[in-house]
């Protein structure tokens, strides 16, 4: 067991006097914490881009594939775009926007953590590595003085 | 519309000839993603410990925190013990395990990305820092040669 939690600074410290109504943590699971949403945005990120292929990948259906790519399209995540090839109707495909690429580090440290502790004999499915440095790549927490920063050294206040 | 994406090597580059049935990220998000345990484990980094606390904080019935709490420690990130306040009951808290510390990335994950793309008026409600450095705290992914890694870097091939 540990005793070690973030440190609560100013306004923040007496844990009686507020709750974390306005959360940017529940915001966000909100709006793409769905295992479905999850496992879209995993797919992007192994290079899906047509209808078809993320139904199939993810294993749901057609319907509920089109529900949540419609979300995580609205949401801002995600982008379609009509294609056709050659001799067939006009079909679409959802590319990664700015916004989607920078929700990689949720979907990684899941996958990190799952490796750790859910991985079944102790194996995990796939490695993540550093493309050309070939080192195996984790999620952190740092600062922008690039220390990393363990729970007992984060601190929350306030907003401005 | 950026066209980045990992690069799938080895056995995993033929996307027609695999799925990610055995997923680590799909493991835990199963385990741990609802929005109940998600803000139930920020309340532990808040320092929350007793199960009253955990309930109005989260904004959810007794039962309903009963159950998640539960399940939390059946999973292994919370560990629960018995104090008792003098002339009360014995009653239980919950306290972090070593993997309940180590899931941290994933909330701090979904809190940087809620900042960045869903606070209201552009503001995040709180403020994330290192304590004694006083520098910003960010998710980041890295290599062990502490390379940060952008989604185009990052490689994946099937496990050991």
């Amino acid at each position: 067991m540990t005793t070690s939690a973030a440190r609560m600074e100013g306004a923040l410290a007496d844990r009686d006097r507020w709750t974390a109504e306005d959360c940017s943590i529940d915001r966000a699971v909100r709006a793409i914490g769905s295992r479905t949403s999850m496992l879209l945005m995993r797919e992007s990120y192994y290079g899906t881009r047509r209808f078809e292929d993320f139904a199939r990948r993810v294993g749901v259906t057609p319907a509920v594939a089109a529900a949540r790519l419609r979300e995580l399209v609205e949401l801002g995540v995600l982008e379609r775009t009509p294609y056709r090839d050659p001799g067939q109707r006009s079909r679409y495909e959802y590319a990664l926007t700015p916004a989607g690429v920078d929700f990689l580090p949720v979907v990684m440290a899941f996958m990190h953590w799952g490796d750790r502790h859910l991985a079944e004999g102790g194996r995990p499915p796939l490695r993540a590595d550093h493309h050309g440095c070939g080192a195996d790549v984790r999620t952190a927490l740092l600062c922008a003085e690039d220390h990393e920063v363990p729970l007992d050294e984060l601190s929350f206040r306030a907003g401005a």
